[in-house]
């Protein structure tokens, strides 16, 4: 049996990235694990394109759903992962849903809340005390040239 | 026939702030206007409650709404108005959402993220340059004490 490692989590996210590319959404992906168990609750990819709905990133439409399958507006003790640092939006969604713990693999220089920028988890008042723990090495990588091959190609195509 | 100035769409947000208060949900409404024809397009107030879903702000409901009655995932040329400064989710979404402008009447000391903390439309970058004006006066000071009574009479309750 495979040891269900924040590693292997994080597999699962990739994975839930590169299902987004297959749909022409962007690669990024998330997976929503409770810590008691250390069991899947929901996973879920970018579905912006999709829906029309430029709101519905990866870990905003994983926490809406993990709340309708709970149907509860918190979900205390659990850990999200994800493949890209979340953006204000999903810092702030992780933040209002109470999440522990938050592991991201790639940075986002661009539009990441979390270690860049306005680093809304520590410089914003009253945000839950979530844990952002960064996974670096080869599932870092992979999700940077998950996204980087989606964006040259997307220029290619404009 | 009443002229349609930002104060009498205010007023609009205003009476949704006034629903979510009698559905015991938080006292804060928002509309969207279409800013051609100075028509609505949708208005809504926060459900948190009711959905159990701890990010269904009124902003992000109203934006969302719109998305889906539109089919598309920006809102050009249009106006929200929301009787509390946004919150860093919801200036996000306004952002997104590439809303033209955004009214809002009550400053938000605690959560707010235009004029407050993070003032994530000017301190993040690539925000869209969405154009901010805060409506003062007896709208601010409804909007102001109807979110006052509420968490009083919450409080009394708990």
């Amino acid at each position: 049996m495979t040891e269900k490692t924040p590693e292997y989590w994080m597999k699962l996210a990739l994975d839930e990235a590169k299902r987004a590319e297959s749909l022409d959404e962007i690669p990024i992906g998330a997976v929503l694990v409770d810590l008691e168990t250390n069991t899947l609750i929901t996973k879920a990819h970018n579905i912006t394109q999709m829906t029309q709905n430029s709101l519905n990133h990866a870990e905003k439409v994983c926490l809406e759903h993990a709340m309708t399958l709970r149907g509860e507006k918190v979900l205390p003790n659990t850990a999200l992962y994800t493949t890209l640092e979340p953006c204000p939006l999903c810092a702030t969604a992780i933040s209002f849903s109470r999440i522990k713990k938050c592991y991201f693999a790639a940075g986002d220089p661009k539009a990441g809340a979390v270690i860049h920028h306005t680093k809304l988890p520590t410089m914003h008042p009253h945000f839950f005390k979530t844990e952002y723990i960064q996974l670096k090495g080869s599932i870092e990588q992979d999700s940077i040239q998950l996204l980087k091959n989606f964006f040259q190609k997307q220029r290619k195509h404009s």
